[in-house]
């Protein structure tokens, strides 16, 4: 392990750790937790750390995984922008999470942090970050999308003022499904590639982005999880979760990639909701909050101005 | 429209009817039916009607789809084995269904019949048909599985005794879920690109398959409709329905081509399951007929011998 990828991975282990403990804590249920070790194989070995707690009393499913893998050869869908490292030996590790609550008045939350390291035949090792999260509400409040921007607009500030603006339009560019020219939530910040403040400063600014998260979600959180909910709330949460597979599987580079390409399919799919439902031609009645949640809320918006 | 189209068009539309007219009839709810049409647009013009039944007796979910479309350039994904025919204006025209019953111990079955002609700048039309259909068992039983093979081989062999084996592996291939190395359920058959026995040949040998659906299908409904289940069969279709959606926003080139390229997203996710979850590492213990399914129905298997 290069000394950047031994850096990394500290910091990477360590927050799992903390995001887990909070959500463990919070829901009072347990995560179950899940050592895995993949190949070697020719193109990869690798192993992780898959945390999940289902059925509990906040969370219905909640899950949240470390992985590092190592290959001799990076592969060129890896590498868009550095064609010359493709082929060169690489390390990359991350840490991913999907949050899928019981009570439909809370949203669901993704995050994801991640750098990989390329070292060239002749040359020192390239690192690079990427990553970002996201917030999908099934019914919309604004106060909890302003929340989650301006956590997300704070975390980037340090690190220049047109971070935000940039990773919040590429949150919108990326999280959209463009079958229901629909947006996934209410977005958040999403990068990749980057690396533009040299390893230092780019590896802070990945961490003040993975330090955000609890920060940007648990407020919200707290905020909605003791609102009475029945059985419409219900049905409408699981017909807009169908949503969240919907992009997961057919737009989302990483599950798609992970899966076609011999991923562990149970620690890439710890991003499907627990339950969802599929019906024709739903549709919300104009004036109702399911019908604002996809006409005010799940649209590009600016939420802070 | 061409003589060609017009004639397997009133064949489509009249094998949709007498399907719908009979998955009616057996559940005694309603269809809706739906007709829908999209573009003109430069790339593509179409209409269809779609038939489904929701929340019925017997079926959950059953979604019977026709559609007829039209461009004025094939796209080469259309025409893998012919490329001297991308580009040229075409039609496609086709007849989709999948149906989710109730009850565990009904399979979902799939089935789709099509038709392709492309009409080349100096040329005549060249016309060539896909299709085939497969079984998902959430319970196995090997009669079903065989009744519905033997069905199969039997709407084949007046076309050649070879088609049933060939189409039969070429369906195993197809239906094949990678990332999780198990078979969608216990196969069918599938074939593309078919038009070696000329037109008259080809169109008869659609017919022959899509007109066997029903003699295929409903005595395997009718011999497990009427079994008692609970809440455990239930949690286990729910869960094995996962798989199907696995496999159809991952795998299937119809919808996730469909999806991705601008296609009638309602109509193309007719074959989604009404009621889905999804747990972690979940897996049946050895001895009972949920581990069966998966070690012994969802494997390549000649159920013909």
């Amino acid at each position: 392990m290069t000394p950047i990828a031994a850096t990394v991975r500290e910091y990477l282990m360590g927050l799992q750790a903390r995001i887990v403990g909070t959500i463990a804590q919070k829901d009072g249920g347990m995560f179950v937790s899940d050592a895995w070790e993949k190949g070697p194989t020719e193109q990869l070995q690798g192993h992780g750390i898959t945390q999940i707690l289902e059925n509990g009393a906040v969370f219905e499913r909640a899950g949240c995984g470390f992985s590092h893998v190592r290959g001799p050869k990076l592969p060129p869908s890896a590498t868009q922008h550095r064609p010359e490292l493709a082929g060169a030996p690489f390390e990359a590790m991350g840490v991913s999470l999907v949050f899928h609550p019981r009570n439909p008045y809370v949203p669901t939350a993704h995050m994801n942090v991640r750098m990989i390291v390329a070292t060239p035949a002749n040359g020192d090792p390239v690192a690079w970050f990427g990553g970002g999260m996201d917030l999908t509400p099934y019914y919309g409040f604004t106060e909890d999308a302003v929340h989650f921007h301006a956590t997300c607009r704070e975390a980037l500030q340090p690190f220049g003022a047109e971070l935000y603006p940039r990773f919040k339009t590429w949150c919108d560019d990326y999280f959209c499904l463009k079958h229901r020219n629909e947006q996934r939530g209410v977005g958040g910040v999403f990068f990749d590639d980057f690396s533009e403040l040299g390893f230092d400063g780019s590896f802070a600014m990945l961490r003040s982005v993975g330090d955000a998260f609890l920060p940007a979600y648990m407020p919200v959180v707290e905020r909605r999880e003791h609102m009475v909910y029945g059985e419409r709330e219900r049905a409408h949460q699981l017909y807009r979760r169908g949503r969240y597979v919907e992009f997961n599987l057919v737009w989302d580079r990483g599950t798609h990639f992970g899966l076609q390409s011999g991923g562990r399919t149970e620690s890439i799919l710890l991003s499907m909701p627990p339950l969802v439902s599929w019906s024709y031609q739903h549709q919300a009645e104009p004036g109702t909050p399911e019908h604002a949640l996809t006409h005010e809320f799940l649209v590009r918006r600016d939420w802070l101005t």
